[in-house]
């Protein structure tokens, strides 16, 4: 059975290869990294990339334990605990309008004790990809769901179902009911409570984190060269506005990070480079800004 | 004494005169009106101007009633009632970093009816006044707060004291232990329970509103011909990002605004018209920018 040090090594490892696989795609940024420690316990590499294609990329790992802050424990409804978390978190945000924005995390959470002894008394693995398109083309947003079904299907065929729907659900603007992009798929709480093994889970995230970059190399290669101008710039910016709205507004994970005094600059590093609002914004009907506006809906079947 | 009509009136006369003092003072822009109606009931008058001194500015009047959504009626302590709320609320983003941004909000709300009878059950006046510089100048900031305490000692010399500490603590951006500007004065719950009756409370936040146009054009119209370069726009930028992650990560009004299912348009009028965000971000040491960063802080004395 893997241990947490093996699966954060292998996280730390992910973020390396991710990392080498974005570095050639761009063929000019490259990654500058800084190490931090969490004065609680344990620390993280944050590393941001600024290039030719990839405007802004943050590829965070991180491995931090100690104390369960209450207000978490009691959310999560365990008892005074320690815990142990790690992970690796992306977001890039490209240069052209016509790349879609990515987002990945896979992450893993034990309960190393609690108060009374010091077995592990819960674990669990969670995470996910999901793409934000500036302008949605359904060819794209196809293959980019089936790359999500293979993961999926290689290790349980109702994974996809699932998880896809529970993308959906996440990665939703309540306030302009509105998805933040095409999803992909979310998963939280993978564990034996639903019959899988630390091993069989383990196994399951890290296919996920290997499909990221050849899915998103993919995306980036086939529409980095397509032309633009001022109009699709503008509209990426009020695109990364909501962005910026679903991070601050409804994003658990960076509700989570800030609870925790997490390091404020590697999880705000999901922040677009930047971001236009224009007071009740509306796109010409017709126009290809009107038809994303179409597919950000919920329940979608891309594939 | 007032009735909710009275004060709602007095409060859409205020968006009337704050709105000609501010296309005075802006020379050029005008503001455009959305009147919106809100499916549970009431509605209001959104306006924004988009000018030559001020870039983006919202002035929202809203009068809206109906059931009090459970979620607000716990969080109040209340049994399940109905309510009736009413308000002006102000942001302006300058188009020069070298003058400030300002928030007023000035609001009246009370519980109209419960399920067992129709007397109003509660009630009470909040608000306040803030300011943002992009870079703080004391003898600005001393002016600034001698505005908002001269208004509160008309009323009762323990009001500014209290008041701008509550501002201190509520301007305040906790993930970065950095206030959101120099404060000013925040206020909630006014009511009989502390000693005013409506009409006095009332009183208070009429001088409040009268005060906002003059002290902002005060300070607009000695700033806005300084000069300025790339750098200091860069700098707006970055501010800017900040007060995005307070009003979405932090503000109460916003949280509110979208939890009573609130227009999304006229909430998110707060937003700037753009925003950046430079991972770790960190002014020369000896800048300006750096000796802003040192006044964001709570506890000073700017009278």
């Amino acid at each position: 059975m893997p241990t947490k040090e093996t699966i954060s090594n292998w996280f730390q490892d992910l973020q390396d290869a991710i990392c080498r696989e974005l570095e050639a795609l761009d063929g000019q940024g490259t990654f500058r990294e800084d190490a931090w420690q969490r004065e609680g316990g344990g620390g993280g590499r944050s590393r941001v990339i600024e290039g030719r294609i990839i405007e802004k990329g943050g590829v965070n790992f991180s491995a931090v334990h100690g104390r369960l802050p209450e207000k978490i424990a009691q959310a999560l409804g365990l008892p005074a605990s320690d815990f142990f978390a790690t992970g690796v978190s992306i977001v890039l945000h490209p240069v052209s309008p016509m790349v879609p924005i990515i987002h990945m995390n896979v992450r893993y959470f034990e309960v190393t004790g609690t108060e009374e002894d010091n077995r592990p008394k819960t674990w669990w693995f969670g995470g996910g990809i999901d793409l934000t398109p500036h302008y949605v083309v359904p060819e794209d947003a196809r293959f980019f769901h089936q790359q999500m079904k293979a993961v999926c299907d290689r290790h349980d065929p109702a994974f996809y179902p699932e998880f896809k729907r529970w993308a959906d659900d996440y990665f939703f603007l309540k306030h302009r009911s509105e998805t933040r992009g095409i999803g992909g798929i979310f998963f939280d709480h993978l564990n034996d409570k639903r019959g899988l093994d630390r091993e069989a889970a383990f196994a399951f995230v890290q296919d996920v984190g290997r499909a990221f970059a050849p899915t998103y190399v993919e995306l980036a290669r086939k529409n980095a060269a397509l032309p633009f101008g001022e109009a699709e710039k503008t509209w990426q910016s009020i695109r990364r506005g909501r962005y910026v709205e679903f991070n601050l507004l409804w994003d658990k994970g960076t509700k989570f990070g800030l609870d925790t005094d997490g390091r404020t600059e590697s999880i705000l590093m999901s922040m677009p480079p930047m971001a236009e609002w224009f007071y009740n914004h509306r796109p010409l009907p017709g126009s290809r800004e009107a038809e994303t506006l179409q597919w950000l809906k919920k329940g979608i079947d891309w594939v």
